[in-house]
């Protein structure tokens, strides 16, 4: 069994489920890929990160760098590929990590997790993690990138003031009206 | 100063840090927030969250829930309002906890850093410390809420296939060519 970077597969598997809620192949497959992204950039460089799908990977990226949702430093791109990268925050050279399809053919439970050929009920759980464990970072495929500019812009809400109508602080840059109150509520 | 759930102001601060990469104020004062939120809500109850901005809170939420971003029970609206639900993934049925600005008087510091009425450099990052540990979740308000169907659906990317183009595993409901070669690429 692969280690995670400093974590051997279980421990790494327990900390997925603590956070994660339970011990998503996803998460743990992620762990393997975010491992083998800061491996390839230089160690001493302050980097970013990009993942480019909202599933399962983020985790993987908040529970082994310092990039988080909430602090802006990994953005998440909704394309469904599962792919991340790590760049430098101010040159925006990195590396980009995917799962590459080619390399599945030894790993038959890892490919249909991965293009979803079974319902996930009927996969063989078991059989899955064990490969998992077994290829470690082997699916990877791994390739340098540079980050567009706009894509490594910090957003700002900007000013602050109140919505006309609830009242409730929200960025001013939205109008007088806040988005909720403006019709885009997730409640009643 | 008032403990964090199960943490006291120090350890939780610390935890932040880790996390988040540095002790952020939003992050701090999210966590009184989120478990205000936990309080009002029956305990068998399981919840899913909404953070109605990608700033700092979802952090917050990451910590103290089994709700993250990458297994899908937080949802993120960016509407840049510093207020977040949990409710019943079942039913719907929760509550919203936010900063309510009217209570803010008592609280400057907050106040300056809510409505960012200072550069954040020239904020007293002590006296809004200070502050929050002793504001704990003073400053919030509690609303039931009901959250609509659309917004508690689960959303699958359905079935995998390969870009015609790179060949990358990608949703096939996209199209024939995923959305990176279709012209939204982060890189170059």
């Amino acid at each position: 069994m692969k280690p995670i970077g400093p974590y051997t597969f279980e421990t790494f598997k327990e900390k997925v489920a603590a956070f994660h809620g339970y011990p998503a192949p996803g998460v743990i497959i992620g762990g393997y890929m975010v491992v083998l992204a800061q491996e390839k950039i230089p160690r001493d460089v302050l980097f970013d990160a990009i993942v480019e799908t909202p599933k399962c990977l983020p985790d993987a990226v908040q529970l082994l760098t310092l990039c988080s949702y909430g602090n802006g430093w990994m953005k998440v791109y909704p394309f469904g590929r599962y792919a991340l990268s790590l760049y430098n925050k101010y040159t925006g050279e990195g590396v980009r990590v995917r799962i590459d399809p080619d390399r599945l053919k030894a790993w038959p439970h890892i490919e249909m997790w991965l293009f979803k050929t079974q319902p996930k009920k009927e996969q063989d759980s078991d059989a899955l993690f064990d490969e998992i464990a077994r290829a470690g970072a082997d699916i990877c495929g791994v390739a340098p990138v540079q980050v567009k500019e706009e894509a490594m812009k910090r957003f700002s809400f900007g000013d602050i003031g109140r919505c006309q109508k609830c009242g409730e602080p929200h960025p001013v840059k939205f109008g007088e009206v806040c988005k909720a109150c403006g019709g885009e509520s997730p409640y009643f």
